[in-house]
């Protein structure tokens, strides 16, 4: 079983006016299917990130892709470390996603390309062997993997544009009541148990009334973490971290307050001398195996947050699941946006994850099945959870019309990478710049 | 695909006599060979420690074993782990193996009940797909994996007892020469390129000797290791260290010379703060995951033995091997008597440990060709290394005529339980008791 052809298929995905501390979405996410195809005649997909510069990486490893043995993903990987070792000086000085959106930090670039492969892979495996992605890394140790309700401030409209517009099914959600209104509906829809808010957009004040009226609506067994992208000063942080100290207890957390491993240290530090436990989780001061022992040297972060899309694909979800549980760290997962192909990916890879105890977030809600790349449509959530199966592979196939589709979309737009400040201006104030702390 | 069937299968293999602090190995090592049968028509096969304790924890997993798919090894651990969570109390006071030998230390029990099905599972999975098990766990990092000329102190006598008794391959063992000798004719043998003694037998100067008259013969290009079992002081340690300071560089380490993590991290700030950067090594201070971040937080350690037997098996080599990696650990592999299936499983385990630098230490060129229960004899070194080839799972089947032999042997034994001191005073010295430290 060899690869005989990479087919890399990048799409467009329509993306509604969600507002985050980066600035605003544009009208359509980027996002690339890789397709690998086996000299047996087994087709195995993953979906990555979009636009040019993950694209590029991809076709970089073409030629060490064609040929390879699909089940030798360590010495894949040895390759890209190799190939990340020579390259180390363009990284340098950036760190991790402070100001760069998952698929655009350098740092990334080799993890995000082992994970778009190895995913393909192990769905080409499975489905050559008729045994789900989960069995071939040792087998799940849950049936369901519980999502959150990923909630977002956002202005008037759906996603896409021109002819191409979506219905704008949430709304405008830009007061407490319109965040519950959102939180509600999509709770009707999907049956999430936990909450998550993406703040960093409006003063804290406005968020804290958000967080606070999500808890008065839902209650204490929702728990409930806040996101501001590192929009707060580390005063502000402590401030936020008081004021919601209820709201965040039993199972929330506040993620990525402030800045930089030092400012999350000293947030959890004063917190702490107040009698306040509220963890703080990240994917901004942990986005690499190397900023976990960091992480727990400094109690900077208590909860990491995991992604297989960027921490190297699913193997390496259980490699940080495993670090997580012998520094005794808690784990979560990110999430951007992403259709079908991504959502059994992280599924697969929480399941097969024991540290794994907090539902996984995800943008899926926010995207439509006019977009959607995977035979039958978008993948239903039982009560919150997607249901791993026994399908082969990652359980999905590729509807390939529709990903002809994405990829008219794509080839239409004028962007080839994802730049929220830019947006920002472009839609909504020509003078916005993304400041950090904002507050 | 279900296993249909376990089998166990006790055997005695011949042994020589041979020494370490822990006092005189006897006449024949226990082993317990293990089978899995499924439904489909597959054997799997692993090799562990032997004796009743070993069996009886097989045993007592045998209706969660037969039934299982044994692509589900993830909820196999996690059934075995809340077993260990009930039976703590059990293992209060002892830690790992300062006193209890591998096989017998009852906070090993789970991880080793549990890699003894794993490898059988992964060699059945391995089996029916046609694929080396290195490569149901990612693929291999290494075609080959170097092993050491692990070097015994030793009285006279081959293993085996009576009629039953083996050639005395080595002869005598007490003196610098000799253990030159041994070395010489092991390495003439299997061409390994490191080499290990295992000290703790006579007084230290005979073994700072001993060390000396080995990098005399063989030169710098042989990295040296000794371990001595704990025997010594923090003094003692401290002392030999100095004055191999130069034998133990160049890739050597300095293994367990005193018992405890805190004692070993005094012998590293000791050594340090001479200029002697000579690692130390542990499979005693360090036995499972919790002991690896204290062994880096206390610099007791810097190079953690694997051992696929009790660390819970070939994924959890691997989880050792990215734990060390991530915290900056180096990486060796400890062994126990065994035969060809422990020694193609350490090799497959070790083929897929990125950070496993060193030569695996073995006991195979201390057991013979009669005892071997693989269809072909005993395994072949090239070079010191074993060769992993694209035979499917672990690359061997089982002789059922030797597996029966051995279990002949086992079975006239009056002894169920590895017991190096009882066998000291039974052979050598009635008087004989382990002090710790003897020096």
């Amino acid at each position: 079983m060899r690869i005989s052809e990479l087919k890399l298929h990048p799409i467009a995905v329509a993306d509604g006016p969600l507002r985050s501390s980066y600035g605003l979405h544009a009208p359509y996410a980027l996002r690339t299917i890789v397709e690998i195809k086996t000299t047996d005649g087994i087709t195995g997909i993953s979906e990555t990130y979009g636009g040019d510069g993950p694209l590029a990486a991809l076709e970089a490893v073409r030629s060490r892709v064609v040929g390879m043995d699909p089940f030798q993903l360590a010495s894949f990987w040895q390759y890209l470390a190799a190939e990340s070792e020579k390259e180390k000086a363009d990284t340098a000085g950036g760190r991790s996603q402070t100001w760069l959106v998952p698929g655009e930090n350098p740092l990334d670039k080799h993890t995000r390309t082992n994970a778009a492969i190895e995913v393909a892979c192990l769905d080409a495996i499975g489905k050559a062997l008729g045994r789900p992605v989960c069995d071939l890394v040792g087998g799940k140790v849950r049936d369901r993997v519980p999502f959150s309700a990923y909630l977002f401030y956002k202005h008037a409209g759906g996603g896409g544009m021109g002819a191409d517009a979506r219905d704008d099914e949430y709304g405008e959600i830009l007061t407490p009541e319109a965040v519950v209104r959102s939180c509600r509906q999509m709770i009707n829809q999907y049956g999430f148990k936990e909450i998550k808010l993406k703040g960093g957009v409006l003063p804290p004040d406005d968020e804290i009334a958000a967080i606070k009226a999500l808890r008065a609506e839902f209650g204490p067994t929702f728990p409930l973490r806040i996101d501001p992208n590192c929009a707060w000063s580390v005063d502000t942080s402590v401030r936020v971290g008081r004021e919601l100290k209820s709201e965040l207890a039993d199972g929330g957390y506040l993620e990525d307050p402030c800045a930089g491993m030092d400012g999350m240290a000293e947030v959890r530090r004063r917190l702490l001398a107040e009698g306040n436990k509220t963890p703080l989780a990240s994917n901004v001061a942990t986005t690499c195996f190397a900023h976990v022992p960091e992480a727990k040297r400094t109690d900077g972060v208590q909860i990491i947050l995991s992604d297989p899309h960027y921490w190297g694909g699913i193997r390496s979800q259980q490699k940080l699941s495993d670090l997580c549980e012998v520094l005794g760290l808690g784990m979560s997962m990110h999430s951007n946006n992403h259709l079908g192909v991504s959502l059994m990916t992280m599924a697969h890879a929480a399941a097969v994850c024991p540290s794994l105890t907090y539902a996984c977030d995800t943008h899926y809600p926010w995207q439509t099945e006019m977009d959607e790349v995977v035979v039958g449509g978008r993948i239903k959530f039982e009560n919150g959870s997607v249901v791993i199966s026994d399908k082969p592979g990652l359980g999905v196939t590729l509807d390939y019309d529709q990903v002809a589709r994405g990829t008219e979309r794509y080839n239409k737009l004028p962007y080839r990478k994802r730049d929220d400040e830019a947006e920002m201006q472009q839609h909504i104030d020509p003078t916005w710049k993304r400041v950090l702390p904002r507050w």
